[in-house]
């Protein structure tokens, strides 16, 4: 289908933009920096890459991959445990950062949708896996389960996706509003252009998984 | 079906909340303020109670409302295009607290994403009206025109309920970061529930729409 190759290219796109606002921009990404700002930085790259573009990928699995249908969904599910996990360490990444600082943990609205998001998330995946893989249900248990799987895995990811809107907005807030940069400054487009790029990876994947 | 009660339900906790917000901690609603304050109070009103709520009850309207084929689609267009009037009427107001504040426009992503969403959303409601009311295509157009005005319808109103996320929060992060009020304040709660209610209403929503 031509929405896979879109998906991959917008996932590129979208994972080149962050990389270039994180490390040219922001001045890189370094778990043990001193400048705690390193640390933050890690946080918008595993989730844009680590966690929204593998999972994207993992959706597409089954309409991207050639091969059986068990090696498909073994891709699909390693895929989304790989999200999972570059997911959880992003977040981890995000608290470090707030607790080494002297910054409350989860006040914001996007540090509730962000984790709201995960716990679906890996409650999904769990989910998915008894289900379809180890032990796995019964033949007409897997044919009705599926129809839900599919919508609370775009619905979850939709989440994602929103989360991720909701976080560049409020990273972009707080340096303008200490006047790191202007309104309409390079590093306020390449923020801005990021999330974009996200929200149309975003839309592409649905449409690829659903048609 | 059961949702349907939910979304009512959902749609009048979202428009306690937006009002509680507004008039109770943020002053009140006023297009002729001297306190420009209260000019941008009338965006978020109309947005979550005009814009969101009204497309809601829309969408759901061939499973809520009784009565024959054609008025039941004569109340869909026409709660869709009260919400797209009222949507266009509170991004005016937006327009009027920043030009009146000498605040630069359309430079967030929230305001891009909102600005996006009403120009689709306006689109959408031409194609509706065209393809399915006056001068109505053929029938066999309508019938493969009418999966792609869901899909699409449904897209539209997602990236609505987006737009809200993202300026609930960048309206509450402007608040926080000039002391208004603290990150565990009654008023961020609030403003945070409001947010919620309304991506509840857009989970709600789509259910309905898609069972
Ligand atoms: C799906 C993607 C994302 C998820 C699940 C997520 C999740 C989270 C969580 C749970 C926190 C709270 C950490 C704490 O309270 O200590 C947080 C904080 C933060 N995140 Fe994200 N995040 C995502 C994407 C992003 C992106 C792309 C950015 C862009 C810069 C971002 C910016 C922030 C910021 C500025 C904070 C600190 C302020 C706050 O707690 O709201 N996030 N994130
Ligand atoms: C949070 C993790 C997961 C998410 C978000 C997710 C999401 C999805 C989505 C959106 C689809 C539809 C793909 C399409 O229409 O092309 C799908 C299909 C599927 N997923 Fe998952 N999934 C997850 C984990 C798992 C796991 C762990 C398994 C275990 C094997 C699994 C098994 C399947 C199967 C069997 C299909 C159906 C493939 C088909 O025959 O069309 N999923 N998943
Ligand atoms: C679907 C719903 C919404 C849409 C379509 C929308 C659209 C817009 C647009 C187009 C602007 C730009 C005005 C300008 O540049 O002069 C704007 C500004 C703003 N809106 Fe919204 N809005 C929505 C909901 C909300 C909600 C619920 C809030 C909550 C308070 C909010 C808060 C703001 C704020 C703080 C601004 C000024 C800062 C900025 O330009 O980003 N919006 N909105
Ligand atoms: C921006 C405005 C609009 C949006 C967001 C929208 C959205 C939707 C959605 C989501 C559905 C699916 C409802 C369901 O599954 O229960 C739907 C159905 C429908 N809409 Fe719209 N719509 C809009 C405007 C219009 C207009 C102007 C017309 C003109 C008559 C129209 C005609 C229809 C028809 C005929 C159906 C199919 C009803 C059925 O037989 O199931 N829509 N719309
Ligand atoms: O005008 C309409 O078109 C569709 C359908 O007839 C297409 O098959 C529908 O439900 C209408 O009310």
């Amino acid at each position: 289908t031509p929405f896979i190759l879109t998906v991959h290219i917008l996932g590129v796109a979208a994972a080149i933009l962050v990389l270039i606002w994180s490390i040219s921009y922001r001045g890189g990404l370094n778990w043990n920096a001193v400048n705690k700002n390193l640390v933050f930085n890690i946080h918008p790259v595993l989730m844009v890459i680590g966690f929204i573009f593998v999972s994207s990928e993992a959706i597409l699995v089954y309409k991207s991959v050639p091969g059986s249908k068990v090696y498909r969904k073994g891709v699909h599910l390693s895929l989304q445990a790989v999200a999972l996990g570059l997911g959880i360490f992003g977040i981890c990444a995000a608290f470090k950062y707030h607790n080494e600082s002297k910054i409350d943990n989860l006040y914001s609205l996007h540090s509730w949708l962000g984790l709201g998001t995960i716990i679906l998330f890996a409650i999904q995946w769990i989910a998915g896996f008894v289900t379809f893989w180890y032990p796995g249900a019964a033949a007409n248990t897997r044919r009705s389960v599926l129809p839900w799987h599919v919508f609370l895995g775009i619905f979850i990811y939709v989440l994602a996706i929103a989360s991720a809107q909701t976080g560049v907005l409020e990273k972009v807030t707080f340096l303008q509003t200490s006047k790191v940069f202007g309104h309409y400054d390079n590093e306020a487009y390449i923020a801005n252009f990021t999330a974009l790029a996200v929200l149309l990876l975003g839309v592409f994947t649905v449409l690829g998984a659903v048609i």
